[in-house]
């Protein structure tokens, strides 16, 4: 028995060792040598620019994504890229065409809000009702805000990592659906977001099936505030009109971009960003700035003297925004191909300074995963294990299986412009997006040298039960 | 000779000595108090919390300007002013209804723009033509814009003092006559202010006689980046449509409440901001806030157990913004007694710690001009003799002979928000505005004490020769 559970121990650990993934020496130098090519580059910052400025603001399935697209397969070609080609990614198409809101009554004046996206057109006007959250709001009981709007009135508390963002997230999706729940003629809340400026913050919401749906907005942090102050006053009336909503189905595309591997090409090291944006502002830290320093890290890689054994693939995804359709299409596309992406890491979380490293790679990649945090380390990374998750396009991929890599941005700023106009070029810091240009390469080409592999496997799914 | 000439030496120091001006040891007393109970008071943001979510946006001439009237007559009785009354104001009206701008072409996006006020409406599409500032426009050889869009991208730079104001504005208000000299169709600007948001920045501009004005509006400072970036590409088309012009004559009111002084209550030391504000945001720092600031340093005077030999007279002037009409109004009428004005200081440059005094004390009032000072010093304030020039509204009154003070603001961050949807009440820190209501109570407080004058004397106007 003793015996016996040692042999099995050793084989175990003999197993292992076999399969220890390594990354070699030469590798690292490499690396280290892109590492300060990268720095020194404003490569990523010029290709964020090209996209934000040349095409602006690139809703998923409108004219302007078409053109982004185009734009992105034109970019890719210019760049280099050895193999550049489109996926079709079909969805339903959403659209804002214009949107007020005002204060009626002793008080009245105009508030700046923007309608969610998914949100019926529509003009809603009554009395609000204010929610400290969404589990005030849930309680509400059915008919209680009948003819009434709700106002769920919660400030998001700003985090490095974004932790804000779930609770935030959360009164936008699932907000709309307790206030009609309650009998509620439309939807307003206060924006998910930390700064205080009269840009409203828009983003995806939903219906639960079976429910109307009804007109449905955030308001500007300012403009909420102003509401909270004028119901401390009395009661509080409020109109607004939401022209925009759903009109058939679009087809955009995820567009790829490759930089062919020397001696296994067939496998790929997966980075990338999202293309499509929100409507209001030009999209620059979401997510022009994932596609331009992606795009960037990629070339890079691919002028090196010395190429990795693997491809780099650069997946600039669409429709991230209205729920990531990109990244479902992709795992669908390429559900046979789970073994062959070496691992992936996707950038949609701004342009701050990347902080924090760590990946899914399980026991046996464990020693690359050190050694990729450690040639990591002088651009200020940390290594933190077992840390985090996917990025949002390559969660459904990762479900199926797939390998993965975080490489965390400091978000502290991130929900001051996310998903309002004031997304642009400006707030994009080229010193901190070229230490993310540098960071993804200096991953992607090690993770795309290892002798070994990361754990990327597919799934068994179990057929669901009759 | 030399007798005549020591003689009338002497007879002047006599006189300047028999003459000085002086605050009495106890009325210094009394300001030290007032100024601690002042620090300690939240009145001034409460009453400018009051007006700016009560009324809110305030444009000169519009029905929520004759609400601002109604709740700055209610407010001053409200606060138990002695007397409260108001003088009509008529001036033009402008009004603004809807605007909104486009580049066109393979590039096209909206663009966050605003009419400047004074703007007529109408729609102007053509190219471009950028010039670094006023100057160069205004080299423009007659005739080379015809057709197209002038383009003006200055930018401001900040100040702490607003020195940059000066060309910014100078921009606003002279660029759109130069465009047109050179044959232009409309007038865009990169916005005069220091922030970079998509909300751009308004404020009234004019137009030389004999020109036919052109749409002019100014662009948030985004995107006036963005059409920069796009000019160095080529050429650049844009289309910008507004909504906006003057309507006849319409009427406001400055509003005046006085707390009476003991000995001298004819006497007035007047203090006070402007009513109005522009349309786009609620008008907190420009200038709800002079309003309530001066509104509670009378306030806590008249609540003073020893109140001062003069008056404290507050004005909430009308339409400041189009052309200091209510500033001139008061001037106007009260001209046959400019000798019976004491001294007087205008609040509108924000919300912002007060860091200098100075005044236009003559030489045989400086002896108080220092004991004002130095009863500002615990505030952090210091004595900046023969520095600044009286606000805005009071120096039509100025310029009759009535001595002013300037309290002088910091103004580091008022032109991130001077004329923008961002000029909310949120923008202000209520510790910095207890510190100006407390600057202010001291200083009114001293002057209204004085044995003696700060020298307003009615100017001897010469009339303008046959």
């Amino acid at each position: 028995m003793l015996f016996a559970v040692s042999l099995l121990s050793f084989t175990g650990a003999s197993m292992a060792a076999s399969r220890e993934t390594r990354i070699p020496d030469a590798a690292l130098k490499a690396a280290s040598e892109l590492r300060e090519r990268a720095l020194a580059s404003d490569l990523g910052f010029r290709i964020t620019e090209s996209l934000t400025t040349e095409v602006g603001p690139r809703l998923a399935g409108s004219e302007a994504d078409a053109r982004a697209v185009q734009w992105a397969e034109a970019k890719f070609r210019e760049l280099g890229f050895d193999k550049v080609w489109k996926e079709p990614v079909t969805f339903p198409k959403w659209e804002r065409r214009s949107e007020h809101g005002e204060v009626l009554g002793t008080a009245r004046q105009s508030l700046a809000l923007t309608a969610l996206g998914g949100s019926p057109g529509g003009t809603a006007e009554g009395e609000i009702v204010r929610f400290a959250d969404l589990a005030a709001l849930e309680a509400a009981p059915a008919g209680s805000l009948a003819g009434k709007i709700a106002f769920v009135d919660f400030r998001m508390p700003r985090a490095k990592d974004g932790a804000g963002y779930g609770p935030g997230g959360g009164i936008r999706s699932r907000g709309p659906s307790a206030a009609i729940r309650a009998g509620a003629i439309g939807y307003l809340m206060r924006s998910a977001g930390t700064d205080s400026h009269r840009s409203p913050h828009t983003g995806i919401t939903r219906f639960d099936d079976g429910l109307t749906p009804v007109p449905s907005a955030a308001l500007a942090a300012p403009d909420a505030d102003q509401l909270a102050r004028l119901l401390e006053r009395g009661s509080v009336r409020v109109r607004f009109a939401l022209d925009c909503g759903w009109d058939g189905q679009a087809t955009s595309y995820n567009v790829i971009g490759e930089m062919r591997g020397t001696s296994k090409p067939d496998e790929v090291v997966l980075i990338g960003g999202h293309l499509d944006s929100w409507d209001l502002g030009t999209g620059a830290i979401d997510d022009g700035a994932g596609v331009g320093l992606t795009m960037a890290a990629a070339k890079l890689i691919g002028d090196s003297k010395q190429r990795p054994a693997r491809t780099i693939r650069v997946v600039a995804f669409a429709n991230e925004e209205q729920g990531l359709y990109g990244g479902k299409a992709y795992a669908q596309e390429h559900a046979k191909d789970v073994k062959k992406h070496q691992l992936a890491a996707e950038s949609d979380f701004g342009a701050g300074r990347i902080y924090a490293y760590s990946s899914s790679a399980p026991a046996y990649a464990q020693a690359a995963d050190q050694q990729i945090a450690e040639a990591l380390a002088p651009l200020g990374i940390a290594h933190t294990p077992g840390k985090g998750g996917p990025g949002p396009d390559i969660s459904p991929f990762a479900a199926q299986g797939l390998a993965w890599a975080r490489l965390a941005q400091d978000g502290t700023d991130y929900f001051d412009y996310h998903h309002t106009p004031d997304d642009t070029l400006d707030k994009i810091d080229p010193k901190a997006l070229a230490q993310n240009v540098a960071a993804y390469a200096v991953f992607a080409y090690l993770a795309a040298s290892a002798d070994g592999d990361f754990g990327s496997e597919a799934k068994k799914v179990t057929p669901p039960e009759e």
